[in-house]
This record gives C-alpha cells, structure tokens and sequence, in this order.
C-alpha cells in the first residue's frame, strides 16, 4: 500500500473533524474518567446493560495496578479506551495540541503498565477472571480489544511517532501470534466477535511483517471451526459462556455457521459482520486470495442490494443487533447501529483497494452523510446507537419491544462503542477520500475539501481538492504531478448523479466512467480537472420487494438523504403525503442546524373527518387538505427537542 | 339473573360445537395426559417456556397422592384441566355422553383428592413449594386456577347435578375466604392475575351467597394496594417473585398501577386486563357501584375505539403480551392472543347485563367471528396463541422479534391457556346468543340458530331463532309466550348494517333501534319478528390515526372480516392494490374451508419494472398489473399450509 497523507480542510467535514478536538475528545475523556456528571442511558431495556457509570480508565489503572477496586462495565469496556486513544491521535496528526499528547502519552503508559509481561492486556481478565485469559472466547472480547489497541497504537505511532506504543503493539501481537495459530499447542479458534484481524492487517501494512497477515488469515479461515474450541472451552460452565451464557454452538450471529469464504449473505450481529468482512477484503487484496474476494463481493452485494437502508444503516433486527433476510426493512423497528455503519465504511474502503470500482465509494458516501452523522449530535455530546428512518417518539416510550428506538440522543450509553468510534472515523475522514495504488492511480472517492500528497518512484504528488460539496456540486482538483509518472485520476461520477459537466484544464471534456470513475490521465506539472455534479433534489423510490416502502417516496439531495420532523411539520406525520409531480424548492438556511439547504415539497395532509370518530368505518371518512412538507436532512434530525421523524413519505398523484 | 337455557342449532356454530365434543375435547384429553406424540411448540423464543410434555393431568395425580414425581410445567398448568372440564361440562349439557361423563367424573374425582384438607387446591404448591402457599401472589397464580375450577365445577354441576362439584367449588371458596379479606389476620391482597374474581361472581350467582360477591369486590379493590403484600411476600427473596423473579412494584403489566375504580385506560397484560373488567362488571351489574360501572364504560371505550383491531384482537405488543398505546395497532408485530379475544368476549357479555347498548354485542359478535375461530384449525388440533392481522412466514423465522407471529397453527403450545379456552367459550356460545332481563326484556345479541327458554313469573317463554346468518342476513323469531307478562324482545340491528327490513307477525314495521336495539313487544301467544339483514361485502376503513392502516382497505361480509392468503394470490401480498371502486363479487364455495363466501376484488399488482433491480432508484421503476383479488373469511387463514396473509391492502383509486 502506497504511503499517502490527506489533509482536510473541508467546510462540513472541517467543522466535524473541529468538533471531535473541542467537544467529543474532552467529554469522552472526561465520560471514561467519569469525571463528568451524566446519564448513561442503557441503549435498550435490558436488565444486563450496566449504565451506572463508565469506569474504563478506572479498569485499566486497577489491572496495572495503580488503584484498588473492582472491575466495571462489559467485558470489552477496556476498547472505549482504546478508540478515544485512536480518535485523539488522528486528531494531533491533523492539528498538533500539546495538552491532548501529554494526556494521550498518559493512557499509552497506563497501557503499558497494565499489559501483562507477557504482552497480554485485558482489564476484565486480569482483574476479575485471570484464570480463564483466552478461555471463554465465544464471549470474551479478549481479541476484539486487542485488535482496538493495535489500531489505536498504530494511529498513534503514526501521529506522534511514539515508539514506547509500538512497542505495546508488537507484544500484545507477539503474544497473541504465540497463543493462536494452526500449530499443536496454541488455541485453533477466533474471537466471538471479529476485530482484532483488522488491527493484525494494520499493523501488517506498517511493519510488513507477514506473521500479521497469516495470523489474520488464521483467525478467518478458523472461524467456522472455532466453535469446537467454545465448547471445549464452556465444558466447565454448563456448555455456556461463563460471562453472559452465551451459546457456544456454530451460529449466524458471530458468524461461525460457514466457513467465511463460503458466505454469501450478510448474517447476524451487524457490527460483526461487516468487521469481519473489512478484514476478509484487506486479506484478499494482500494475498490475492480470489475465494476470499469473492465472498467478500456476494456479501457486499447481499448487503447494499437486499438488505441496507436508504441511509447506509444495516442490522434490521434489534434482537441480536442482526441482518434479517432480503429486503425485510422496517423503518420503525430495526437497528441501524452506528458503529454497523461505522463497519460498512470500513469494509467498503477496503473493497476499494481490492478493486477500483465506484460502488464501494458510492455506499461509503451515502453511509457517511447519513447515517454516521446522525450518530451524534450537533453538540457532539449526545448520541445515538440506533438510527431509525421513523420515529414516534410515544411508541418508543409505550412499546418495549421498541426501546431501542430514541428520538433524543443520549449522552452516553451502557453499551458506549458508537460515540468514541464515531469520533476516530471523523478524526481519519481524510484516510477515505482518495484511494491511491502503486500504479499510481489516484479515485477520487468523496468530494471532500483537502490535500493529498503522495510519493512515486520519481517525486511527489499533490492533488488538491476544492469543493463545498454537497452545498453544491463542483469539484476542482488541481494535480501537481513532479514526477516523471503519469497520474492516472479516477474521479467517481456519484450514481445518483446525471448531467453533470466535465472540464480538464479548463477545456470541457466527456465524462465517460469505467465502473463509475471518470479517469483523467495526468502528466508531470500542474493540471486541473473539474467536475460539476448537478446536485438538485431527488425522489428515491425502493423496490417494490420493500413492503414497508412501497407506495412511499423519499428525497435526497445528493448524498443527503432528507427527512420530514415534527418540529416543521405538526404532529402525525403518517398523514402526510407528498405530490408526485409536485415542486421541489431549496432553500439555504445559514442559522438552521448549523447551515443545510431545506426542502420544500408539495404535498397533502390526511385527517379524519370530524364526523368520523370512530376507530373503523365503512365510509373513508377522511379530509386531504394542501400542505407544503418541509425537509431537512437526515443527519440533522432530532437536534430540535424530542418529536415524529419519518425519511418514507406516502407518495400521492 | 334469570335462569335461561339455549340450545344451539346453528350451522356454523354446531359444526363447531360437534369439533368440540368429537376432537378437541379427546384430543386435548390425550395432550392433558400426555398419551399422544405432538410437538408443543413455544408460543414465543424464550428460555423459560416449558414445552416438552403437558403433564398436567400427571401433576394433579402426584399432588392427590395417587402417582410419583415433581410437578412440570407452569405454575398455572393445572387451569388447563379445569378449562377442559369447564368445556367438558357445556359439551354434556349440549349432547348427554356417557364416556365423556365418566372421564368428567374422574377429573373431579382427582380434583377432590387434590384438594387439601383446608380446601386449597394448587398442585405446584403442593407439590414443590407447600411452604409458600398464598406466599407468592404476584406470580403464583393460585387464585387464577382456582378460578378456573370454580367455573368449571360450576358448569359441571350446571350439565351433570354432580353435588361433588358443588362441594369442592364451596369448599375451595370457602378456603379463600378464610384467607382473603379485610378482616385482621387475612392477607390483603389480590393474585397477579385476575380470574378468581370471574369463578366467585358466578358460584355467587348460582348459589345467591352473598360472602362470594363480597370477596370478589374485595379482590377489585385491593388491586392497587397488593403490591405492598408483594412486596413483603418477596423479601426473602430478594425483593422479587420466587418463580419467575417478577416485579412486586405496581405496575401496569398486572393492573396495579391504579385503583381499579379509577383506571380509564386499557394497560398491561391484554388477558389480565379483560379478565379483570369482566369482573368489574359483574360485579358492578349486582351491587350497582357506579364508580366501578363507570370504569369499565371509560376502559371498554379506550379498547373498543382505540385499541382493538379490526378482527377484535387486543394486545398490540409481545413484550408482556400487552396493550400499548391509543391507536398504534401494527399488522406484523401484535399480539391478540386468543385468550385476549375470548376475554373480550366475557367481558363484552358482562357490560350487556350492566346496560342494554348493542355495542358491547356488535364489538362481541366481531370477536366471535374473527379471532375466536382464528385461533383454532378447521380440525380443531391446531391452535394459534397470537392472531396476526399480516404475516410473511419467512419474517417470523428469520426476525427474533417475530418469532411469536406463527403462519402455521402448533399441535399445542407450551403455554397452553389457549385450546381449552377456545373448547369452553364455543362449548357454551349458547350462553352469548341473548341476555335475558328480570324484567323479561330479551335481548337477541347474536344471530345463532337456537332455542331459548326462560320463564316468568306465570310461564313459559321460547324463543326459537331461525338463520343460517352470516351467510344469509334473514334472521326469524318465534317467540311461544306462554305466561301472561308481555315479552319485550331487543333484536340488534349490527351497527355496520343498513337497509335492513323488519316484520313483525309477517307485516313490514320500521326498525328503529334504541341504542342499537329494535325492540318488538310480544304479548302471549306465539308470535314472529324478522329481521332482513343486508349482507354484502362492504369495505372498511381505519382512522387515520393508525398509521399503520392508513391508504388500505380491509374487505368484511357482515361479522366476518377477510383476508387475502398467498395460495389464493401468489406472494408478495403487500405488492396488491385494491380498486377504490372496484366490483366485489361474492361466490359461495361449499367445497372450501368448509363452506366459505369468497370475495372476488378488482384490483392491481405493483411489481418491479425489469429493468429497475436496484435497491433504491431515482426512478418509480414500476408496473402496475390488473389482478383479480380473492378474499378468504380472516377466521379460515392459515388451514391450507404455510403462506403469506395480509388483511389489510393498499387502495388505489
């Protein structure tokens, strides 16, 4: 993989990336000292989720000894530490801050001293169950931490050039190389939830060592096998996890039921699945292991094809957190996790490098404005972890088999992965906007305002992209080529987009794609390319397969999905349809959600007609009176107080 | 209340009368002593639901001494016996059987060696826990079974004279009332699931001893306050229930939120909260307690106009098998339970003894003939714990969420409330045809063919009514007045009926209704009323603020609300629109389901364009096909395999 450097200064993206250092790495740090007085609201009802407090740094200082106590919080508490560490180091590679390092520094020395001699680290075991260290991994997180502290060790490594964290790295990695592998005596299963393969790819891709690449192919050749080891591991608990009772049988929920290069579908736990497949895709691009690349293609496939929503949100189940079958898509009870989203960026990214087509961007752009976004909040101190595209906040509070369903952002939750997660996916947006290959292929993948700069064979490469997209749709890139290679330029043509212009050093040009990239060749000196993409309001319709859309009409204005709030539009918003043909009016409104263009669209509103009160008539007794609708986008939404949310309008001539 | 007897002659109802005595009741013999090989499915994924065997049958011979062994099943499996007897007990006053009597007579042989010295009778106390007796009432439901017994001795002794019945039932009562009462020493407090309320109401009725209407009333209005008794019962064990761990803290789930007297809302447990009005309003038609009255009048409104579904289920949500919230009545998720439904029912037959206003028939009528026969097989060995209003059989198997919304009715269930339940209300339909007044004021509720008699002061009155509705509207009364008093005969003119004639003595007369009622007063002598009921098929249409119904159409014939089933119209069910204005033609069909109208609608098929096989398109990729739609009764779905089933379609115009 080509060494590459984005440095972002887009307007939206810019604000966010200013929000995760001002706001989001603050509070977090101030959540997991718990040094801040919040509450923690359980993401879910359910009697197990601990939300009395977040306790995680706590743990650590307990297992390396600096304090007394007992251990708090889920099994995998310890990997909130982990992606904070994460998020804060993208966010001093992107702006240096003293302070932010000195406490950074803190946590890898805390780490440091909490890592076991033997480079094992896991405060839940250590503290609590050092006994069962790799002995109940149905359920143990063991490897699924590890693989958050690779990551967070590497971006910090990488930032600060912190070689004490490197040195963390490679014991933790040494000692789980030294405990896992098809070798007599180490343990031949993976971890119940997938993680730390792509913290092994990571720091394969940093060190070249190749055991980090074999290992990580280890663990996902061996999943489907792996649930031998849990019931040989379980024996002495009743055949059942000993933390939670989890079953120890192969199942889709953690993706033991095949093996992985047989799989075709999305199966289970949502945030599993597709961590899994970003590792799969990162394996298959290095070893070119075409099994592997094609499982990851069905998948993919299955996946955007059948079972994600319009937002990017994936999970469609609140009972596992899991992928249900082809297009069952409910809109008022699925799950829509952010950190699945968080997941299906990832995977897609590495879809990217496996093979150069627009798809991969085109999800990932669509998962991004969407539904990450709306995983917190314009203050970056409240989130969600369920993302619903409808919401009536009375049937959330009624119903429980809907408490998953929020209408408010929390400031924190029991089950904390989606905030800290989200804050290192905002921190690294620039790692997303360009792929760039040893052929020196650059694709164009977001639109993104930023600065890439990468090195060929025979000098440096800058590519500037100017944009304030999606406000609008022109995109420049200037390409400063010194060297004495071409730069072959993939800009991609958003699928959604048609009509749009394209001009190469000013000259106008066609803009004809191959899998969805309109490639201009660049050669040595200052070139631009230009593409405007006509960026207008946009009426989405899903297959008539979806029975929960059919009828019904969403709008979008280009990467933004849009949706209707009660906050604009009244109570009941199920009675409100939208005008097939009617107008769609823009508007820019600086002082609204920090600045969005909002919709407004032609429509009616449905009401029962005063003389018809009773519960069922034979006599549609109803009024259809004209109503302008008015959208915002989704991401925004439930910035405004608590209310009625629907992105799914019914559509009428 | 006055003695009255009717005999069933019915053609619908007969045939389900005859599927009592001639299978459900051998067939559930043979579960009840687990001598048959079927598998009892569980009525939802939950650990706890014991589904291997019935065993009840096997419990009461272990707790009377006659047989070894631990008790299995739930803590309320011995109510499944004595529904069975209560059905037992209508099927011998309908058709004397000597065989029946002499397995009858065994049960209540069993029953009184059961029974302990003191009168208490519960076998999972006697057998597992006799230190807890009465110690657990949050969840022990100990007053529930006696419940059940109570009205199934009653009925025993109703169809047989057995005066061995008539002493267990007294001693059993007297039992509880030497432990339950204001008095000092009794305990204050009511069982977490009402029932006993409804068995104490009716051995007041039939024995005139006032103690039993006391205690019933009593039962009512501890309500609220038992929680403080559970509270205490719980604290060796940790503040919750010995059994299930239940909440001891008021709550809805059992209607302790609330004195009942002040509960203007249908909350919690759908069975609880029916079974709980039919005591209310039994007791309030006898001690004439306006505030009780007028609670049952607030609580049947906020169901019948706001929480009740179209086919007369109620509980709108799994979780705690509840109600939830005014209008939010989903099609896939519900839950109307049977046992809700018939309920429902008894609780509907109570406010028609409270006061004479035919909706409480109309709503009891579209119970009957909707959800009661929906939850049983045309076999009557197959039966349905949750009726849904909409199902796709692959959602229920791949979505945990809806793994209690069944496309195939079970063998039986593990929890089994519903099949007996189902036997005794069809067993004794006769009992709902009319309600007869003290003031010989007769009311015909609903149209069965049957016989009644009762007598006045100086005579005899019959009351022979003559249809074979719903298949015909033409419904004919003879009315034989043997005594001198005038008889005044309320014939119901359904709600949702118009152009309706009426004869009296063969001479066209107006129909007007007092509170939906036509009244006809007959002198002595036999004289006849006709009622020409206009059946065809009708469209209905919900409020629209159930968003879940909004834009559809549901199709009924007469009581019989429709459905459309994917064998008579492929898959995809939600793809179908019905025609605004559309023929519908009605097709009698003695070869189907054993005798059905099909409904035969113009309507279209949406389906995806070809060419359009995205997920989410910018385009209305979509065709629009003419199709012709068959409409089934709701009550037949499901009998003819797996297969998708929606009562409720889009209307397009």
């Amino acid at each position: 993989m080509k060494k590459e450097r984005t440095a972002v200064s887009d307007p939206l993206w810019k604000r966010y990336m200013d929000l995760v250092k001002k706001e989001m790495i603050p509070y977090q740090w101030a959540v997991l000292n718990d040094d801040i007085d919040i509450f923690i609201e359980k993401e879910r009802d359910d009697d197990f989720i601990p939300n009395e407090k977040s306790h995680a740094m706590e743990n650590l200082r307990i297992a390396a000894g600096l304090s007394k106590g007992e251990h708090y919080g889920w099994v995998f508490q310890d990997s909130d530490v982990y992606k904070w560490l994460e998020a804060a180091a993208y966010s001093l590679e992107y702006e240096p801050d003293e302070d932010l390092k000195t406490i950074a520094d803190g946590v890898v020395d805390l780490i440091s001293k909490a890592q076991q001699p033997d480079g094992y680290i896991n405060t839940y075991f250590t503290i609590k169950a050092p006994e069962r260290k790799y002995d109940d991994l149905v359920e143990s997180h063991e490897l699924y931490c590890a693989g958050h502290l690779l990551e967070a060790l590497i971006a910090f490594n990488r930032a600060t050039g912190s070689e004490k964290a490197m040195q963390i790295a490679l014991k933790l990695a040494d000692n789980i190389d030294a405990n896992f592998g098809p070798e007599e005596g180490k343990i031949h299963a993976a971890d119940g939830h997938e993680e730390v393969e792509i913290g092994l790819m990571k720091l394969y891709h940093v060190t070249g060592e190749e055991k980090y690449l074999k290992l990580a192919d280890y663990f996902l050749t061996i999943r489907d096998s792996s649930p031998e080891v849990y019931k040989k591991q379980c024996e002495p608990d009743n055949g059942k996890g000993f933390i939670f009772n989890s079953s120890c049988e192969p199942q889709k929920y953690n993706q033991t039921h095949l093996p992985v290069r047989e799989q075709e579908t999305a199966e289970g736990h949502a945030v599993r699945l597709v961590y899994m497949c970003t590792a799969m895709a990162d394996v298959a691009a290095e070893t070119g292991d075409e099994q592997l690349a094609a499982a990851c293609r069905k998948i993919w496939k299955n996946i955007t094809e059948k079972r994600m929503y319009i937002t990017g949100g994936i999970g469609q189940t609140v009972s596992g957190e899991a992928f249900t079958l082809d297009y069952d898509l409910p809109n008022d009870t699925m799950y829509c996790e952010t950190c699945a989203s968080i997941g299906l960026v990832f995977f897609a990214k590495r879809m990217l490098r496996l093979e150069r087509k627009a798809e991969y961007a085109d999800v990932m752009e669509r998962v991004l404005y969407n539904t990450v976004l709306s995983g917190m909040a314009l203050d970056g101190k409240h989130f969600f972890y369920v993302n619903p595209l409808e919401v009536d906040p009375k049937k959330g509070k009624k119903d429980p088999t809907k408490s998953h369903v929020k209408s408010v952002r929390p400031q924190w939750l029991g089950c904390a992965c989606c905030p800290p997660n989200l804050a290192r996916l905002i921190a690294s947006i620039g790692d997303h906007v360009f792929t760039v290959f040893d052929d020196n292929t650059v694709l164009v993948d977001l639109f993104i305002r930023s600065e890439l700069k990468f090195e060929t064979d025979s000098g440096e490469v800058t590519v500037k992209l100017e944009s304030d997209y999606p406000k609008s749709g022109r995109v420049v890139l200037e390409v400063r080529n010194n060297s004495d290679e071409p730069v072959n330029l993939g800009i991609r043509i958003p699928s959604w987009s048609e009509k749009n212009r394209g001009y190469v050093d000013g000259a106008e040009t066609e803009t004809e794609t191959k899998d969805g990239y309109w490639y201009v060749r660049i050669l040595s000196g200052t070139h631009t390319a230009e593409l405007d993409i006509c960026i207008e309001p946009k009426r989405w319709y899903a297959n008539t397969a979806v029975s929960e859309d059919i009828h019904k009409v969403a709008l979008a204005r280009g990467p933004q999905v849009y949706c209707v709030e009660e906050t604009d539009n009244g109570k009941d918003l199920h009675c409100l349809s939208l005008k097939e043909s009617g107008k769609l009016e823009c508007e820019w409104r600086e002082d609204l959600l920090n600045g969005v263009f909002v919709i407004e669209a032609e429509g009616v509103r449905y009401s029962q007609n005063p003389d018809g009160n009773g519960l069922y008539l034979t006599e549609k007794r109803q009024e259809k009176t004209p109503e302008t609708i008015r959208f915002v986008p989704y991401h925004t939404w439930g910035n405004r107080g608590e209310n009625e949310m629907h992105i799914w309008l019914h559509e009428t001539e």
